[in-house]
């Protein structure tokens, strides 16, 4: 079928209405969008007139459309199954050879997201409409409705109200050319924005809430086994995050989310504090060595004691001898049972008294909390940057 | 083909009758709706009538689709891939012109939802059957069944017993208008009620037991270590319920569930009173200096004493002379010993003893157990209001 | 085209011949069986007869089926896809006109599940076929086999040997009505039983493994902190089983599966035991305070033999002067190490001696013990009322 | 269109060429294989002849399919949806009238698994081509290509390198009846064989891993509370193991594989080996109890040293006055210092003495390990049955 | 439709110009990727040519694709449903017989993935068109565009950003062969790179930090019981990330890939250093009983001093006479006290002493963690050869 005009270089002018009835879903794995529409052609065929009067006032006749021709127009952007389309078989025809035809596809888009400010992010996606095998010397494509009464349509068309919002719709038309043919677009850039309720509740609440709870656990005592497994299980939850993430986003490396930033930082610091807090554990496991010293040095004392108890019995026998009948007497006893019970009071209090590597732990821990704080600080300020103000 | 009617402004009415065989799932996140449905189309054909005694009594014809005139009907809201419907290739007409063909399709639709009371919502979901083709004025639409009928039909026809149950059936009538066309529509209102068994055992029962479970914890002792490691798997175990909240709802914030506020609420009171026992440890592992201090206190004591009983051994050398041979006596001796198992005791006993910060973190712990308690109730209030009131 | 009969009140009979090839796969939350069968249709057309011996002896010829009346039948419960039928282009006619056409499908139908007895469960799904175009007098559906012939074919062709073993096949002819109008129906009665053994491993073992687990965690001292921790393991492990059962069953309150009573009863259960350690350790804590006030007993003792000593000394004084140069003699000094080593011993044994709340918990422990196996044994006779008996 | 031979009683020879392009995949819950194929049907047209030098040497020509009869043939167990096959439109033809089409599926087919030595599996898949429409008098299927030739041609041009390799392809000619009539078919028998390599890393080796762990923790010592936990954990890690083979294979009770076997077996065992270290545990904690009555034993020498002493000092008295001038006399007050610390010193070394019930428990604990060894001894011969020999 | 040439042995000549669209997806265990493509194929129909002067100037008509000869050219690793191609209904004819037609289709072809380097890996995947139809003297594929336009239009138009960076696309001409006929072929060969960064941060990034804290938890104390429960923490988390793995790769065993090998090695390695601190544990369990026969030494040489001690007392007696008026006098009393004072004092010592297997355990702890280093070593040197370099 040839295109409908009497002259052949008359230039036919269709227009497009396309309304959105429902955003399906937005996969960001594939960078792909689904949404449901119901697109409208409008376009005059020179031919097919007729004076009302001359039939019964008839004002608008279906006529197949096999029977006629209609404007192949394609979706640039289309990477849906040849069977998300449904088209009506009948195109309107009017008495001025004014017509229209209109199909609705579950279409699935490609869209170049930008995931930077994930999960605040919002989407500016292109669906394209190309009249691909007429140039643009004999089909023009323009919009039947402007942006705002697109836009008005829309919003009070769209049944759905899931993750994504309809923030706007522009129209823009133009050209695209595959070399020496220039074929007339009309791109509908359809602006989403998420609602980042959900990620909010399921991945920032647990992320700041897990790091708020290591940070805490800085409070823990340094003795206590309690502090190194709770570090460990925090640092696992996060892995569980960033596991939760991995399935959610792209592996793409330009305009790196800052949300994974994020969470890799957090996964880091999290990390070192578990070793940190072994560094320390550790160090404190070293002085009851030094305890053992001390212990040793107790035990010198006590041969010295036990020495010079000897030599004050040797000395002290000749004295000693109207009292004592054994080879020690009570006086002796007496200071040796002191010795014992003094030594075991000491050992027992030992471990109880600062030790040497204890500062040193000390130290580091609180070194590291200042840095673990600044750190956050830090973070506070890049996500400010990244999610608020840009 | 031509609309089958000898004068052109006769409206042709179809009658339409759906048959809802059976609810095959709801997509919560992408706002859908599968049914399996029955739909036959009612009209009359002026130009096939037959008188039956002139045709041997033949009371119905089979009559290929292909040759005749079909009503085109289209429901507004039909995500379905374009493979979804099945149509049979005959019409029956009978003498009188009036004629029939039905269509059966799994048809995905879309709706919107309202989640606020999840699970215990009801869902009413609109079908609209439109002629898109023709005009008000040609064509209108009817329903062959009225609501009651239709109601009874479906609910003996229904064959699946899943999630979801049919609560009713309504029919609307009406118009819809792309600007200066009107179509006439027929709309179904299929009222769903979800069955919340599942999600009852699979989620709001682990939730209320896991804040049993927490609340229970507080008569834990402070100074075991099995308090701090149950809280924070009660916590880990609702962000576990979390994400699966995560893959039913979508992340909507028009009319947030109740459900999922409560979910926030709980995780937050319970990461709260994670933090709190933190807190109350901490302040329990303070006391040890204290502790501490009265040690050096007895020291002290100790020095003191010492330095009494050197005096006393000063002063009583003289009158020790007889006795004791040593530079100490029996007695100063045996006083020492006493000091040393006495000040052991002490020692021991002072572990058990109330310490300076004990108080503090008790009336702490007291008083967030109180508020936790309150904030309980505060939601059994706010859940009443939410699911059984509105 | 028309029915192939020369007087049209003849009625055709369209004998069904249905094979199961195999069960795909059975969806118990969508309630659908996805089977794959292939179908042939033999019936008579009356116009479509020769002599073999006019005709060389040809004794079948292979007709184009888009030349010829094809008896149209549809599966009521079909909820399969528009291209998962296969048609072979030909129908084979026999020199007595009479005819066959099969297609092959992969077939997804809904079906009322009846879950209670899972995973015992036999499920019987009807496959009705239905000549929706064709009323009762026209066309006649029959068997071209008759039950055991189809059971002995279906059994011989089944290729897979999944989840789901074929028990019988029942066929029965009917009639549907949609008011006015019958249909010939003919049903094919599949009855399938699960085989359970995948669910007993999974599900089954561990849950039983975990009760018993859990009656066997009473043993565990009152006093160590594993009993605690070990049961609320029992409890989170069960809650793992509670999320598998979602996956499996639909959320539907007619006929409710005896495993998911089964399962959170057990839930509840585990959860009570572990409220009850709870409430038993929280008893088990309140003893060393009034070990506290047994030692503020000793301490007024204490106090009470100091002041006594002290008095003994006032008195013994000057009979102690001889031999006593200190305040205090020997045997007093020894009197009061002696009380003071007792004292020790005595505080340390006090923390193995029977305490007030002890046997309170330990009633409540039995107690509830004694509960538990109870209602284990009332579970017993539940379940093997549930899926033995019935 | 009719069979194009000139005498209809001459059997067309349908010769066929398959070649494997990909094995896509395999899902054993189902019971399909989906694989990558292209066919190529080869016969003679015997009224599509012509003399090549008539018509200026053409030795090829390409015709419409449309235009010509087609053998149609199907894959009996071929459960593809309709749109899995591309069919060129067109058929070439040589002067002979010898000519050839070809089509290519993304086949999904069904073949009965046997998984008794999963994941050591080969398994047989027949894909049977048959010609349903035709009868074996009229056509008869052939191969183009032997099957050495076959399984040349199909490891050259096999992209794919997952986790299924070919093994071999072999040809089966037969026939299939539906009672009367014979269909001749053509059986592409597949070997497939599975590579183990991620079933042993995921699976075996951690399985292994875990029961050497559970055998290693029979020498944590029987007193210390991790031995415990750390058994519940590989319990647990286990049933994780379960889950992971509920999701891979389906649950057939014929020819149960070796694994599933093996997996209960070992989590039986750890769950027995959980049970006997809480029975061994609760023997344990009996011993305190024993070691009470030892103290009460004390206690009773306690009071008749006491006694004694008493009766001593009565009896001592007259002899004592001389140096003693409190009631008890300092050798009495020593010997019950003596006694003070012996009993304290015993009361502490009693918790380390051999226990009554300690034996028991042992003798459990190690009759368990050797039934433990033995039965893993058993399974590795199990094991070596199941999965080499046969 | 006959191939439009005035000599039948001329050869037409088809140029394609494939744009790529987009990378939806890659799927590793199918190895098939999903891209977007345009495809338009240029050729000659030497009847279809009119002079522009003659027909007022018209420089190009659309004409049906139905009235004309197309050529059929098909992807050989087309694994695509039928239903993914989009073809317009038209082809445009210039005034010289030159004609194009284009389609786009959602392809999914097989490639053969080398994943040895995953996830820092390059894949080559050919999308070769061919014409099956026809032969290479009937038909020659050409190019349009060569590579490095090619290359600069699908960067351009590219609009997906995901996992999957595009290298480069080189064109190669050639001929296939089934035996006896050659088809000429023109292959695509396009270089994917992958963006490795979720990989990196979800699987790298999680294997080295648990590395690291295993090698970490060596510096535990071997008597602190949180060592063992630590590093089987560790051990089941590295289970986890085996089971992603699992979800990513094939079960390929050709060209194994190193993250594979890396996995299984730090499992094992991580297992060995679970059973290694179990040993070690085992050995300083095995010291308790050692001490126990220090103590039985102990014992003995009590019962030794009690009997010197009574034998003292039996040759003392005479000379101890005048000052003890009891069995045993002062100085043995206080003997006896301070043997029992110094055997508490070295029983509570001993279990802080050197024991004997506990230099054998130190000496394997520290011999395992130089192999630990060593091994570890070692894969940075087999990371470095199998990422890197090759």
């Amino acid at each position: 079928m040839i295109r409908p005009v009497k002259n052949w270089t008359t230039t036919t002018k269709v227009d497009l209405e396309m309304v959105l009835y429902g955003i399906l879903g937005v996969d960001e794995k594939c960078q792909t969008v689904t949404v449901h529409i119901w697109v409208t052609k409008y376009w005059t065929n020179e031919f097919l007139r007729w004076n009302q009067s001359d039939f019964c006032g008839i004002n608008e006749v279906s006529v197949p459309k096999a029977k006629l021709w209609i404007p192949e127009i394609v979706i640039q952007q289309d990477a849906s199954n040849g069977d998300s389309i449904y088209e009506g078989p009948w195109a309107i025809v009017y008495p001025n050879g004014y017509m229209f035809t209109f199909f609705r596809q579950t279409l699935t888009f490609t869209c170049r997201f930008n995931l930077y400010k994930f999960p605040f992010d919002l989407q500016r996606c292109n669906i394209t409409f190309v009249s691909i095998d007429t140039d643009v010397n004999s089909l023009v494509l323009g919009s039947a409705k402007n942006d705002s009464v697109l836009m008005v349509t829309s919003t009070q068309f769209m049944i759905t109200q899931g993750e994504w919002g309809l923030k706007g719709i522009e129209l823009v038309s133009g050209n695209i050319t595959n070399g020496w043919r220039y074929h007339s677009t009309l791109s509908y850039i359809v602006t989403l924005e998420r609602k980042p309720f959900l990620y909010v509740i399921n991945f920032l609440i647990p992320l700041v809430y897990l790091l708020f709870l290591d940070l805490a656990s800085f409070s823990i005592s340094v003795d206590s086994g309690e502090k190194f497994g709770f570090k460990v299980t925090v640092l696992l939850s996060i892995s569980v995050l960033l596991l939760i993430l991995k399935d959610i986003l792209p592996s793409t490396e330009v305009d790196l989310p800052v949300i994974a930033n994020l969470c890799v930082a957090v996964f880091t610091l999290v990390w070192l504090s578990v070793l940190e807090s072994m560094l320390v554990s550790f160090l404190l496991n070293l002085d009851p060595c030094c305890g053992k010293e001390s212990k040793i040095i107790y035990m010198k004392k006590d041969i010295k004691v036990q020495k010079e108890a000897d030599e004050e019995n040797g000395q002290a026998k000749p004295e000693q001898s109207f009292f004592s009948l054994g080879k020690l007497g009570d006086v002796e006893l007496l200071k040796l049972i002191l010795e014992e019970v003094k030594a075991a009071r000491q050992e027992a209090g030992s471990q109880k008294k600062p030790r040497c590597y204890r500062t040193v732990a000390t130290i580091i821990d609180n070194l590291f909390f200042v840095g673990y704080l600044l750190t956050f600080a830090a973070f506070v300020v890049y996500i400010y940057v990244g999610w608020i103000d840009i």
